[in-house]
């Protein structure tokens, strides 16, 4: 294989892998032939091969663009396409079918395709033990008013320092502590809307989301979005003009369950837009280390210049689920939601908050992280490579740029549900697609997580669901 | 000093302490012969020398009963009386007073009379360390599946065993494991009422009852309450004659602030009017284990036929408040109860779940309880033998029967917030009445924390803010 080859292959995984998504600029050939050492010749070869190839797209003055219109060639399995819901709000009501997934999940024999949880075992449990052992020997641990709102000023300080190592500037006196993203979502939500108002959704959406409005008595309303870019501005925009909509919630990075990254430019134009109608946005940014990319993702807060992006976030995808902690970037409505999270729970327990300050503070975070963001991203590739040649012709799925999840689309004539029953016979999980919708649009597709280390016991179990899938579709 | 005066003064010390209440029955002459091997003649001496001092009184064909006018004739507080309050609802809103005052408590400098929380240096802090660490050592710990509600069946089935060793049969399956108390009360009352709706709270009543009345947005309405025999129902009845009371909250046992033990009788009527007009009652037993008579106090729960009664509890205050462990057993509401747990906070740790099983299965959690209630109910004499002789004429105060805080009601002219500041001038938190509160009924109130182990400087404290509330009273 000529060098040229060689490039031009290492470009297009990275594509593939969704480090450089459709519309993105790729390193210009001076900078391409600086990074990697190579000529300017190679590198423009390169170029010319994946323009060939249809991955690439030269614009004049501009450089190396991703191509917008880029097909897979390998596999049958496609792209997804934006989603078109229907524009009715709606009371919600998916918490119990989300319930009685989950607990299938807890089947310690069940192959956890359908967990939304990332695998522990690829986590740093060992540690965090020892941490909380040794705060919990400190007796001044054991009390209840350090455990009061907004949190301990150890962890609050790491989580503001790893903000700013991911390059956004946070006001540690801004951050409230919470039992996980769940309670900081709810919290974030009741301090700016109220039961009966309209909270405008991605479809899919993840049902943590759903959950929070359920629980709060208003109403959902989904708006059309695009698989890769992210919710469709102009389609709530639409919607806005015909109903008030009290707030919106969206996961800008590494959706679930769709995986997408939302450009930058978009992520600012969603901000500019909530600044412009005054609306605020809770923005979940549970998956945000998870990327597959080479620099951590940008926020909608970093974007937000009027404090309405209520930014919520955890330690459950990344660190530890077992512990429960997350927390809320408030915005202006920072006072009302350390008052809400006083009533809700009163205090979150301390000694965790110090297992993972200490986990922050001496051991290598940035390490852990690269090492689970390289497992994922190999994984999602596996992944797609067997769902790409065992599930049936006409199947789809997205392209994560971060997280571990994928997100299936099957045959019309599949029922999720069904294939979800079958596969549980075979003792396999899977996330129905009903979850993520106030309608039954996703009813045939399906959640698979990749979280798991890879084994023949996955693959097999992968194959098992496609074969499945094919079933239902007769 | 004779027999008979010696048991004579057993008697009234018992009295005082709350275990024999005004109304109560004590044990017959016979009875008292038999279980302290005294002659009938001494017995019977002994009842005559109480009566004659005004703390018992003889009925007809029914035996001794503790005088229902009792005077404490040591020292110059005096008992309280029943609350009068306004019978009109109201919206509420007392969350930030308590959050600014429990804050001054996490001083570690501070004397915290006016804290709410249990002193932890009377609990096994160590041991459950120890439990926590050898579960955290366990790959399956880490998972969150199975910390999905109801809650960890190992510490389920130790409160299911807890209830039944107190008298009270629980069905397992009923219970849902909470992030402490708070948790808990806050999803049985949006169990059961909605926005809008009011409901009936003690007067003076657990701000923690008002923090959930407030998140909900509902309204409160305080019902006259009597500082021994608890909330009065026939208040309760003519108030719903007025106007629609979706639930009502109390709690039975050793009340916050007023330390009452409603009597079973009265448990028994509140019941049985709450089948009558269906309204669900939220009972907190959080201090039920703290009781400072021979027995454990009976529940509302245990009375309850149709499953009204939503009950919570905690280990908070008998165990460690550290880990936030709550539960509820909901009645007829268990499985709205579980989903909203499930939308709330998603799942409770599981870690500090199986520390607290492990405590209660291996070690003396009966033991651990004797000891703590020995102390409560010695400090609570001491502090109330300091309040008695150090604060101002006209000073009135509780009978704690169980519990660990005092409620004190000084002169008129006092302001409860201006003492709160003075105090904390000197370095000693107290608990202003207006926590407890809707209206400013309770702005001459205080209430102190005897859970400290006793010490010079907790009684220079109290003896303290004895002589700041004289200066406020000028």
């Amino acid at each position: 294989m000529k060098l040229y080859e060689k490039f031009a292959d290492d470009i297009q995984r990275l594509i593939r892998q969704g480090v450089y998504r459709p519309g993105d600029r790729i390193p210009s050939v001076r900078q391409a032939s600086q990074h990697h050492r190579l000529s300017i010749t190679t590198v423009l070869h390169a170029y010319l091969l994946l323009e060939s190839r249809g991955l690439l797209e030269s614009r004049p003055q501009s450089g190396y663009f991703v191509s917008l219109t880029r097909e897979d060639s390998k596999g049958r399995a496609r792209e997804l396409q934006q989603s078109k819901p229907i524009a009715v709000s709606s009371s919600v009501d998916v918490s119990r079918l989300v319930l009685s997934t989950l607990r299938s999940i807890g089947d310690d024999n069940a192959v956890p395709l359908g967990s939304p949880y990332p695998d522990p075992s690829l986590f740093p449990s060992e540690k965090l033990n020892r941490y909380a052992y040794t705060a919990g020997r400190d007796k001044s641990m054991w009390g209840v008013t350090n455990a009061l709102p907004p949190g301990d000023p150890y962890l609050v300080r790491q989580i503001a320092r790893r903000y700013l190592e991911n390059g956004m500037s946070v006001d540690p006196n801004e951050i409230i502590v919470t039992v996980g993203a769940t309670e900081a979502i709810n919290l974030c939500l009741q301090a700016v809307a109220k039961p009966g108002d309209v909270i405008a959704v991605e479809s899919p959406t993840f049902y943590a989301m759903l959950h929070a409005i359920e629980r709060m008595g208003m109403k959902a309303i989904e708006v059309s979005t695009h698989p890769e870019y992210g919710i469709d501005i102009a389609a709530l925009a639409a919607i806005m003009r015909s109903q008030p909509v009290a707030a919106c919630m969206v996961m800008p990075n590494f959706q679930n369950p769709l995986g997408f990254q939302m450009p930058d430019e978009r992520k600012r134009e969603l901000v500019e837009f909530a600044a412009r109608v005054d609306m605020p946005i809770i923005e979940n940014g549970v998956y945000n280390e998870l990327y597959f990319g080479d620099t951590h993702p940008s926020t909608l807060k970093s974007y937000d210049k009027k404090g309405l992006v209520l930014h919520c976030s955890s330690f459950s995808k990344s660190l530890t689920a077992a512990y429960r902690i997350g927390w809320a970037l408030p915005g202006r409505y920072r006072d009302k939601v350390e008052k809400l999270k006083f009533l809700n729970t009163l205090a979150t327990p301390v000694i965790p908050q110090i297992a993972i300050a200490e986990f922050l503070e001496r051991d290598g975070y940035e390490h852990h992280l690269r090492r689970i963001r390289k497992a994922y991203a190999q994984q999602a590739n596996l992944m797609r490579t067997i769902v790409s040649r065992f599930f049936p012709e006409g199947t789809r799925m997205s392209s994560p740029a971060g997280g571990y999840v994928l997100w299936i689309e099957l045959s019309p004539k599949v029922d999720a549900m069904r294939l979800y029953q079958l596969a549980l016979e075979q003792g396999i999980t899977i996330g129905p697609g009903y979850m993520f919708s106030i309608s039954d649009s996703y009813r045939h597709f399906i959640r698979l997580n990749y979280s798991s280390p890879w084994s023949t016991r996955i693959e097999q179990a992968v194959i098992a669901v496609g074969k499945l899938a094919a079933i239902c579709a007769h």
